[in-house]
């Protein structure tokens, strides 16, 4: 079966969420006072993430969009940092950095080279406004928004995988899920779609990401514009 | 409020069904010896959209994709044209044909230019895949697919228009619904959107279309640069 469509991971494959959020927090905490580790502040809010999402996952809670999730663990790792008195003003304009992350410099040229012959869409647990605004932050050229809020779910539930896959009329072999998290590519893989790790050695910092799969894949490459090479050799 | 989003219809708004219908059948048919009168092919099929589709609004059904729908009605007018025996592929290739539909001249620029502003998605009743192929078909630079098949539901039910607001975050005050059928608009109004007419005098056919709205709308519009126009000076 002919691969059809990319699914992209976007927090660390596409954007460089770490360096995006420590800087973004440091403009908008310095002006105000408070001199506090940005990179430790970016690591602790995005520590939140998963066991966040774990109470939807598991159904103990409503399918909520990621920006509330978001809202919530920034008020849980606040009093870490000295800031439990931050104004609301300051806080929402905190989650608004979520929407203005940085691409990673492969991806704009990358993505245009693979939209050529790839139906191409976020497979990510980020909600769909959310999607909207890093894409025209960074000129994604996406085909569609698919991922959580089309399943009102989470991954690695099978289900968001599927509904992407679904919603493009597509079998799981003819979808590609790319992410530089071997943990996303072997849920996608149960599913039945194909795999591509993009390596990320500095997601979490110098040196602190995956430098390729830790899990069987079908491509491994070292970027964007690797990937784009090895699918048109496949 | 600011308007951040423009919803559009698609089916006759940016791309002209009926002569890409026509043709289509034409050159799907006339190889099998079939000779029917294409124009009037295509307006039997598009006929049938409005009553496939109230089953599903009323409840009666539940939600199925456009294309499902698309396939039923061709079943439906085959016998009217002599082609009841007509073979499974070429049926098949017909409803492809709603994937391949062209923009009206006016669109791409259009559409390019109103970018640059606003967020742009269909709000259509097609479903999301035929969405990805009419915009890869025509260079359409959509930032998210909202629309029918988010809402599970057919417009111009309210659910629909308020699934696309509530994706984005936005009040439908912040959302232009921007369609060439004053009922779309009238709908799209009840439901707190504002409204912008684009006209397309000859969708049904030459002097077969609306050339303005009938209904009152925020702006009335000759075309997409029109209304790009009216929307900077707004």
């Amino acid at each position: 079966m002919t691969i059809r469509a990319l699914f992209f991971d976007v927090f660390g494959t596409l954007v460089d969420w770490r360096s995006s959020i420590a800087a973004g927090a440091d403009a908008i905490l310095s002006p105000l006072g408070h001199a506090i580790d940005c990179d430790a502040f970016a690591d602790a809010w995005r520590g939140e993430y998963q066991p966040a999402m774990q109470a939807i996952r598991a159904g103990r809670r409503g399918y909520v969009k990621l920006d509330v999730l978001h809202c919530e663990n920034l008020d849980a790792i606040l009093p870490r940092f000295g800031l439990e008195e931050l104004g609301g003003d300051a806080k929402a304009e905190l989650n608004l950095l979520w929407r203005r992350l940085d691409a990673w410099l492969d991806v704009p040229a990358g993505l245009a080279a693979l939209k050529k012959r790839f139906i191409l869409s976020p497979m990510s647990n980020g909600n769909i406004s959310l999607m909207v605004d890093l894409a025209r932050h960074n000129g994604l050229p996406w085909d569609a928004i698919l991922g959580a809020e089309i399943a009102r779910d989470y991954k690695p539930k099978p289900e968001v995988y599927l509904a992407g896959c679904a919603a493009l009329d597509l079998e799981p072999p003819q979808c590609l899920m790319v992410a530089c998290h071997s943990s996303d590519l072997a849920a996608a893989a149960a599913c039945g779609l194909r795999t591509a790790h993009i390596a990320r050695p500095d997601e979490h910092g110098p040196g602190k990401g995956e430098t390729g799969p830790s899990v069987p894949v079908d491509f491994a490459a070292l970027d964007l514009l690797h990937l784009s090479q090895l699918l048109s050799r496949a």
